[in-house]
């Protein structure tokens, strides 16, 4: 938790972005995973932390933006609340911790919104990620489940984007710990890899390191020989010799900050020759896109950067053919990389996602290429300083998907089928890194983590 | 998974239990944790892979009890979700794998549930525990959400939990690799317990050697040195000479079986002389418990054991005073020990809660108690053959509580006030294992985990 004054400096500031109405905030109920109260742990919503910065089930928020004020709406705890979670706080005490004077009991926070509501004021929420908020939000307003589904306020959404895009010292010193958490998870992966293992086994390493730093995953672990595949989250393959591990797995701090690396490493102890190729091939497009993070330049620009260094380097190989710019405009690198090359990054690893990546990585006369791996890039907009974002290029060998487009006649002048044969048994290679975009550039979040082929074979020595 | 026999099985046993109609079965969605996309790891309804053994998203299923015909319910894979998630089987060949003849493209199970409905039939549904569940069924049937919170089928719930109460060997195998891997989980967390070293770091290492083990944790980590607090998800203290870690935790296998075991250790690497005495208490009244352990014994009575126990371990101390059996009678008990002395354990760790507790654990004729402690009993009734159960008996030292019932005069005549306060900084102790109750008696799950003082601290050698 960040001092009072950040908390009641952000709210000052979102005030002032919004022109008039009641700001609802819903923080998050518990979610039950097999039954109610057997619960996965407890997240709170990240712009409820951004803004209120309680941790705590249960809680909503509301900012009258015309008269300033503001509520903490929730329940005061019980001898029985004492006795299964332990003492804590009231919640007048947790209201003025974050300079908030006034709580409100949830079971009044109905007829508060309706009364709003009957004098004809605006009352702005947030799209909704969790049921349940969709169903309090039908039963407070009136709306129907499908008028919730898009009734969120695009003011309100905006104003929040505004604020949480751009990443103040002290969060950059949050995210700077959550990538070197984040490093630990992949060092111990690393140097626990031996063939024969199961890829669960790995991973249970990595979760565990993620907790022993104090927080959690960040979102769920990818660690898989079959890292073609990607957000492959299930880990029952066993390691063997001659493949390739993809591991994409992140940390989040105590405070609820993000980090996202990916790192690929040999099963055995050096990487093959034909493994060191196609590594090259990824670690050149990261730097190239690395090399281009700067205040200005468009984020769609080093997707292109990425996909252009892909394609020169299969092209090296024989895998590809033609004119390299060709390729790159007809989007013929999809078939490699069939992604997006990085994304914001903050309290959420896809930071904000919540609340529309129209409004997050686009603009007005930016629009989403339909182009398979362009069509999932979430940040495509012109860079500015104080974003955080990830830098992760990857090259993979699909074979359901070069099949398909094979079948389909596609690229037939640009792409050699048969020779990709021979790599159907390859797997895929991604390497990320976390940016902040600086005033000048750009600066690597965390400290250094080895990604150069002898790097990542000196931690196995 | 099973073999599909066993499915086929159960399924059969399930149509001769109810008479009409047809019973619609819910698989669990992605639960999104701070936006829709970032999902907690997937946990499958356990009623589901019960009769369906399919740990994949976003099924459901249908059984005719009338003419037997059964449906999986759910869509076939894109090449999107190769690309995202990898190569799967078919749909059609998932439901082959568990014995199920045919296949319904989810699009058509609305229309489907509706012209039975239209045509008079009732379609039997579980109690819900997901609000998008509720929300489906609001939608496919056209009850209100308040109709379908109260609208479950109470034969269905009631042959389900006929089936799901006998654990049959097939899987008591797996209940049994349960609590080995939670026994593995217990033994890291005990040698690696040092004063100076934080909560989270201990729990980090029993969550990573849950996932170790194949699956993940059965239900959240307690693991704290304020024992005294029953479901402590906190785990930011540090580890200090002379308290005690309360470590309440167990894996769940890749098949879904949970192990649920207790132990308390001291931080030092020896119990103090005053936690020896308090732990032998708790001791006494675990193995007091399991003695009782046979059919036809009220699992209350095994529940009185242990307060009866516990209220003579006191009163040797001269913290209680007076005829134990009075006290235990009134209750006086529930202040040391404020929760039941086990439940029912299975796919679910408390397990089928979500059918209802009044079902599973209760019968007419035996109604719950009001009495603090009693009142959280989840199972009350006469234990049968093939029942698989927690024991866990505990000792805690609540101050709020201590507090609060002697502002309020309770028991003065027994509860001797003065003395608890020289344990208001003690914590707490709980022990638990898990049996399976047989034709005459009752079987340790698992191999014996260290429990005694002797055997803990040999621990720490």
């Amino acid at each position: 938790m960040f001092s009072k004054d950040t908390y009641v400096g952000r709210r000052q500031n979102l005030k002032k972005a919004v022109n008039s109405g009641i700001l609802l905030f819903l923080g998050n109920e518990e979610a039950g995973m097999n039954y109610a109260d057997n619960t996965y742990h407890f997240r709170q919503d990240s712009t409820f932390l951004y803004y209120f910065g309680l941790n705590k089930v249960s809680l909503a928020a509301l900012i009258d933006v015309e008269s300033g004020e503001e509520w903490i709406v929730g329940d005061e705890i019980t001898i029985d609340d004492v006795i299964w979670a332990g003492p804590q706080p009231t919640l007048q005490e947790q209201a003025e911790r974050v300079g908030v004077a006034k709580v409100l009991p949830k079971s009044q926070l109905e007829s508060v919104l309706k009364s709003h509501l009957t004098a004809g004021r605006t009352v702005h929420y947030l799209p909704t990620y969790r049921p349940e908020h969709t169903f309090k939000l039908h039963e407070w307003t009136g709306q129907s489940l499908q008028e919730i589904a898009h009734g969120a306020s695009t003011e309100f959404i905006k104003a929040v984007i505004n604020q949480r895009s751009y990443k103040t010292a002290e969060e950059v010193i949050e995210l700077n710990k959550a990538v070197n958490i984040t490093a630990q998870m992949h060092l111990n992966a690393i140097r626990a890899t031996k063939s024969g293992k199961y890829e669960y086994e790995i991973a249970g390493i990595v979760h565990g390191t993620a907790l022993q730093g104090g927080g959690d995953l960040a979102y769920p672990i990818i660690l898989s020989v079959d890292g073609q595949t990607l957000h492959n989250h299930y880990h029952d393959n066993r390691l063997s010799s001659g493949r390739l591990v993809l591991g994409d797995f992140g940390a989040e701090t105590a405070t609820h900050y993000a980090g996202d690396i990916t790192r690929t490493w040999p099963v055995d102890k050096q990487f093959s020759e034909r493994q060191k190729e196609i590594y090259q091939i990824v670690l050149d497009a990261n730097l190239n896109a690395i090399a281009a993070l700067q205040p200005g330049t468009k984020y769609l620009d080093c997707h292109l950067i990425a996909w252009k260094t892909i394609a020169e380097g299969l092209k090296t190989l024989g895998l590809l053919q033609g004119d390299v710019d060709e390729m790159v405009a007809l989007g013929v690198p999809g078939l490699f990389m069939p992604h997006g090359v990085g994304h914001m990054m903050g309290m959420d690893v896809h930071d904000m996602e919540n609340l529309g990546e129209q409004h997050i990585g686009y603009r007005d006369g930016l629009s989403r290429s339909t182009l398979l791996g362009l069509k999932s890039l979430r940040l495509a907009k012109e860079l500015e300083a104080g974003f955080v974002l990830t830098v992760e290029p990857g090259l993979y060998f699909i074979p359901e998907l070069i099949d398909l487009w094979e079948s389909q006649g596609k690229f037939r002048d640009f792409v050699n089928y048969d020779a990709l044969k021979d790599y159907y048994d390859f797997g895929g290679v991604r390497i990320e890194d976390n940016y902040l975009i600086t005033t000048d550039g750009a600066q690597l979040l965390g400290n250094p983590i080895p990604k150069t082929i002898s790097e990542i074979e000196a931690l196995r020595l």
